[in-house]
């Protein structure tokens, strides 16, 4: 018996641990002060009404013999599918109702892709990311190869013709940097994509963010459907973090070695995943209903203002900054040239506020920070008058 | 760009497919006829009214911010694990709360688990059998070897000791045969497992139909927490197969290459899955509560009664076959040397009634036949009356 020691090139990651252990340590050390937590990564207001009552109703049906639901579609029910393509018509992206899979999130189906794949690939990740691409490939034994990004292309990592890649894992907008592509940009990507007949998976995790014109799926990009496969998620969408519900867009005319990597993900999912809960189904589809988009767009509208709010102080405090526009997240160059543990520890001790160190993401995060739009206005308010007063 | 062509070696299972297609030409050609449906592997009865009521409560707690709920842990909720240790303390067998992972379903688990094992392992199957783990082994590229069951050994497989294996999926009850092994047996597999330094991959997903002292854990035998992780589903237990929530228990104690096995699959779940629904896991807990564990037993024992109303009808009939007694399936030797097929096709013309042919479960399958309990109680009855008419 030989287990996977592909685990032990496994980095452990101690940030949130960290980040933790040093919060609870001041927390105790001062029980007076009121620390204000803007390195949450998760949402915080509650459902939208009409999506609650979706579920509830899901839940319902399950009651009675008449309405009861057993094993579901692997690939999510039609009418849930049909809800998002629609979705993808409203802002211009044409996706057939049967290119849509339904996951229990865009985590699962990141990692669970690779599946698909030869382990024989080269696999190129932008530096910094959200770190489960790069787990999820260490595990697979996949080559690594990163894609550097910072100051000089504003955090957005660019493709360079001289680096073979089979697979590009890109996430727009970023997490952690808040950084979106624009067309032009993208459209980089998908023609070297498409030169080195690579596959791009697209993470389009925080689109809803977008404000501008900006590209909410690399669909939106011409060739793009002969290269990539999209990953979304309802998480920051409609506040799904605790209902589960994702779903992978892949395009049929997306072919590799004469096969579609659709009818190969279908075959997976088939075999290793029995498809997502009735109720869930149910309250995603009324997350693309019309009152469920207003409802949902409202608590975005409400992260946006707080990141926003931040955005400003960065802006009036002339530092230099990636996202709060188009994201929930903004990434701030450490003042004094701090690292991003000296910047932690001297804005937890002066102004009692918890963000996030940019080490944790990658290499290109070093001397970087993270705050987050997850808070009330309130606190976020009051965070940025500390951090005025502290750094102007 | 390499796919994975390993993809290739997946034999296309046409089984349910050329049922469906054989029954509807049935119905086309004979719209007067009432056709009796044996062939079902759902469950068709509602969930318990607890479960439900547990399940709209948890979606409630997402209406309001004070108790919505964000991502939920990888591993699951501690309430819900302790719930899961509690009822394997009811039969007698003692796992710790946190050797407990709540997943979306065990069907999930079983494939995704081989993830924390090399490829270069050789698996052991039982023939016939579910064939998830078949072709979850043949994407990953593991050498596979069957262990043949038949009449011989009223279809449960024993060990060869002249047979090396690395990873051995067991299933008892079984799917397809219904067949479920008793203490002395487990104890071979476990002592043959610990000898061979193999991992059994236990799946319970069917031992809430377990009647007598059969094991309804593989941990119930001395030595099993050094060599087998227990893979277990709400989906037949509580009628989730619509709700999707299964567990999996892994030992501390379970160890290979000095690494816990326990900590592997913690870090897998942690890279590539997101933890399961907060009302699924609400209607979990509920599940094991002592009003849901009495209305969910009210369920099963609906299913046992037409289970053993069709085990006396094929005892009366004189015809060999495992299951009935302890599964809601039945698998019967079919008639005349007829083969699966044949007997399908026979019983579908002459009696109206569906069923399974076993040539889809294995090579060991050929000129069986499964029949399920879950339909109702009128239309089984009668189903009996239509097979001792015919067989008689």
């Amino acid at each position: 018996m030989k287990i996977n020691d592909r685990f032990d090139k496994l980095v452990p990651n101690y940030l949130f641990a960290d980040v933790a252990r040093k919060t609870n340590a001041f927390i105790a050390a001062h029980p007076d002060q009121k620390i204000i937590r803007l390195g949450i990564g998760d949402v915080t207001l509650p459902l939208a009404q009409t999506v609650v009552d979706a579920m509830q109703q899901g839940c319902e049906d399950l009651r009675y013999r008449e309405s009861f639901k057993g094993y579901p579609e692997y690939e999510g029910y039609d009418f849930v599918r049909e809800q998002i393509a629609a979705y993808y018509a409203g802002f211009g992206v044409s996706v057939e109702a049967d290119e849509v899979f339904i996951s229990d999130g865009a985590k699962s189906d990141c990692g669970n892709i690779g599946d698909i794949f030869s382990e024989d690939n080269t696999v190129l990740i932008p530096d910094p990311v959200y770190p489960v691409y790069v787990d999820a490939n260490i595990m697979a034994g996949r080559r690594i190869l990163y894609a550097p990004s910072g100051k000089e292309n504003h955090f957005l990592a660019m493709p360079d013709r001289k680096v073979e890649a089979d697979i590009i894992y890109l996430c727009s907008p970023n997490n952690p940097t808040g950084a979106a592509y624009h067309a032009d940009q993208l459209k980089e990507w998908v023609d070297y994509a498409l030169e080195k007949n690579a596959v791009i998976l697209y993470d389009a995790a925080y689109e809803a963010f977008i404000q501008d014109d900006r590209p909410r799926s690399i669909y939106a990009i011409d060739g793009a459907k002969e290269c990539a496969i999209e990953l979304c998620s309802l998480s920051k969408t409609a506040g799904f973090t605790g209902v589960r519900c994702g779903y992978t867009v892949i395009p049929k005319a997306l072919t590799r070695s004469g096969k579609r990597l659709h009818d190969l993900w279908y075959r997976r999912q088939a075999t290793k995943f029995n498809g997502v809960s009735w109720p869930v189904q149910c309250a995603a589809a009324a997350v693309f209903s019309e009152a469920g988009q207003e409802q949902c767009r409202r608590n975005i509208d409400y992260y946006r203002e707080n990141a926003l709010t931040l955005a400003h102080a960065l802006d009036d405090l002339g530092i230099y900054y990636t996202g709060g526009h188009h994201s929930p997240y903004l990434w701030l160059e450490c003042p004094d040239h701090m690292s991003g543990w000296e910047f932690f520890d001297y804005l937890l001790e002066k102004a009692a506020i918890v963000g996030t160190p940019g080490d944790g993401f990658g290499r290109c995060g070093k001397g970087y920070f993270r705050l987050t739009s997850f808070n009330t206005h309130e606190a976020t308010q009051e965070a940025v008058e500390r951090l005025c007063a502290l750094l102007r």
